[in-house]
């Protein structure tokens, strides 16, 4: 059956369609504005399930930024598995333990998620824990102060990873000054500063009915996941039956951008440069995503992209090469990305710019859009396997999108781009500042001056 | 319906049963000797094929050491990858990459596989690829130049990776002089050596008929299968009407160890120090191995298991902190991991070691026996979702084990598992010489002397 795009809009209680591959998605709000979605699949026999609020790193930032604190999202997070009134940490953790589940969280710049893949007999359990865990979280002071060495030790772990570190760093370049280019887990200073009671004030203003989205696909009983939810977020004494609105979607439109870099190198002493280039992309909601996913796929999406086949299999300067896009409600990024030896840093980086340039100028063939399409295609119909790519696509839709895009509806956009629309794209990504980032045992030498040469 | 442990022995042409959860496992050995495995998943719509040949980094020692040298295996698998008389490493890449199948291979120290995700209606041409790739490479010496660049990157990212860099060490240290104890992929020194000739008579040697074990899960016709691979393996010059024996399977008779280390410490300049003990513990096809899981779902497995309550939960040192085994043919270790801050290295080397000796002299409770049954069978049945995992331990019961268990019976012996076994598995680890590897901004004088406190 063809669905198209469904819309979910916010003052509509109660959703329910039949999406490709015949399963059935459902989406319920409460009184108190808490929204529910499911999917169910028919053969299914586990589901994951997940808790999430539309509050990330990036909100830090905005009106919150004096009660709360950067990382303070973050902080949250871990301490939520700390213990609730009639839960321990170590209730929590036996919980999803003794089950074989797999159970964690995920704070974002944009959202916070906390999830669990288990059994089907087991979803009625996971359910009540999770919605515990949220909405009755003690963040106990003790418990507060061992966390934020646990956290420390986090934040340590992606410092030593030159990888990561290049990543942020990109953001940071691109993003400038928006909240968007900010690391997701604050910084061991701000994380030494943090307090229990903003931590609190954050939890308080931030975690409340109207902000809670759910989304479970797998094995799922929509109308017994509403009864559950209501009686488990009752008995934690939040207010359902109080009337309120969901909280409005972020704005989507475009920010401008200012206090970008062209150059960022940090030096370190290890083997590799991890080289990334950068610019300003298309934000969340834009429907030109899909032309950007075709062109990702041509330039650095697999084995045959192009990145990979100048870099790494005509030339052997890379191990690990590949482009990608980075989508946000009101900012987006495209990037490429190479590890290579520090002596050719500068060749890596130049033959990366030059492939996106070739396709700005000369275009894409008939062949690279059809193998594009074909696995773009491909892998959405692999991904649909796995309950948790469902749970997030759920996620994703009622908290970013605002509708729901089934795999039918994504093949026929796909179809309707041509090459013509894939050099376009590239033309105006090529013609965006670049952000050049190298992290390893190079300098700013290595690059040249981004005057004669451009960024690189 | 409950089959018991189904024994594969190598001089049986065909097997046919059915497994727990109603799939349907069939096995054919064609007369040259190539094994073919397949479990058909019913309502399954994509497949995960795996071309394994029982030779891996360990063999570089043995008999075939002066012909191949070290890292020839992993050389050899990255080789494959670039083309035979009719498909160059391009048309390789598209086949995969156009219908978005997820294509790779990875060497251990045991076996080497090649390996495919796809769609049901993409199997016919992942198994011709995979058969024409590993039949008929032709390992140009171009291509073998260029890939050598490509190898030393990679080594070069694990050089970078100091838990990587840990693992390898604790290899090393526990193994010491077995070939088990060498790093999969060979050194920059020796990848600098190796020379196309060395490679390709590896790849004869090794690379036979009788050597192939092709293992399927999923959307999978058993009879078309075989077809089709005496079709591609045919097309390839194989011998397959030549009367051949499988490849025996290796010796399981645990290895005397030598040259092992009790501590390895090596500096670098990061944040982290990656601490792990190891110790030597059970081969792959030891009984007993039920135990030793048990064990480590108590020990280390997850956020309730003992390691994670003391280290991270109560004192907050790490944020990565597990116990694992790694077991084959003729030996095994069992191994501790935690990543801390440099001041509380020893601290956390200490409190790992005290928690394995915990459990050898104070034995567990029968709640953390009962947790550890149901973590290990719910992860189970999460797992066999997945076709990957269904195809991997295809390939482990005929390479390794020699017979197939199925999750009743994986069930079955569990529950016969006692509180008492678990301890008394502790107390023969903690009497093995235990070693002990430290990677990051530590010394020796950190772990104090090893005369007065063991090898902490």
């Amino acid at each position: 059956m063809m669905t198209g795009a469904v819309p979910f809009p916010l003052d509509v209680p109660e959703l329910d369609f039949e999406a490709s591959g015949g399963t059935r998605i459902r989406r319920s709000i409460l009184p108190s504005g808490v929204r529910i979605l499911s999917e169910s699949v028919p053969g299914a026999r586990s589901a994951t399930i997940g808790f999430w609020f539309a509050v990330g790193s990036r909100d830090e930032y905005h009106d919150g930024a004096a009660a709360s604190g950067f990382g303070s999202t973050h902080f949250l997070e871990h301490l939520l598995f700390k213990g609730t009134p009639s839960r321990s940490a170590l209730d929590i953790a036996i919980a999803f333990d003794s089950v074989g589940g797999d159970s964690n969280a995920m704070t974002a710049k944009e959202y916070t998620c906390y999830y669990a893949k288990v059994r089907d007999r087991d979803v009625p359990m996971a359910v009540r824990v999770l919605a515990d865990m949220v909405s009755n979280s003690v963040l106990d002071s003790g418990e507060f102060e061992t966390e934020r060495g646990v956290i420390l030790e986090e934040l340590a772990q992606a410092a030593d990873d030159p990888g990561d570190v290049a990543g942020e760093a990109l953001f940071a370049a691109v993003f400038g000054d928006h909240p968007l280019g900010k690391p997701i887990g604050g910084t061991p200073e701000t994380i030494a500063e943090a307090s229990r009671d903003g931590v609190w004030r954050h939890y308080k203003q931030n975690y409340r009915p109207q902000d809670l989205v759910i989304c479970i696909a797998g094995s799922v009983d929509h109308d017994a996941l509403v009864a559950e939810l209501t009686v488990a977020l009752t008995a934690a004494g939040w207010p359902l039956d109080q009337r309120v609105a969901p909280v409005p979607r972020r704005s989507t439109a475009p920010a401008t951008l200012s206090g970008t870099r062209d150059r960022v190198v940090i030096s370190r002493p290890v083997e590799q440069v991890h080289v990334m280039l950068g610019m300003p992309a298309l934000v969340a909601s834009d429907p030109e995503r899909v032309t950007l996913s075709v062109l990702n796929a041509v330039l650095g999406g697999g084995m045959s992209s192009r990145l990979f086949s100048e870099i790494r299999e005509k030339r052997g300067l890379a191990y690990s090469v590949y482009s990608f896009a980075s989508a946000h409600s009101d900012a987006g990024l495209e990037g490429i990305y190479a590890a290579c030896s520090p002596r050719n840093a500068d060749a890596v980086a130049e033959l990366a710019r030059a492939e996106l340039e070739s396709v700005a100028t000369g275009g894409i063939t008939d062949d690279e859009l059809r193998r594009a399409l074909g696995q773009i295609s491909g892998r959405a119909a692999l991904g649909l396997e796995d309950s948790d790519v469902r749970m997030s696509l759920l996620g994703r839709a009622e908290i970013s999108l605002g509708e729901y895009q089934d795999l039918d509806e994504n093949l026929r956009r796909l179809a309707r781009v041509s090459a013509a629309d894939v050099a376009a794209m590239a033309e105006r990504l090529a013609a965006q500042p670049m952000s050049l980032v190298a992290v390893g045992a190079v300098d700013e030498d290595r690059f040249g001056s981004s005057r004669d040469r451009g960024v690189i």
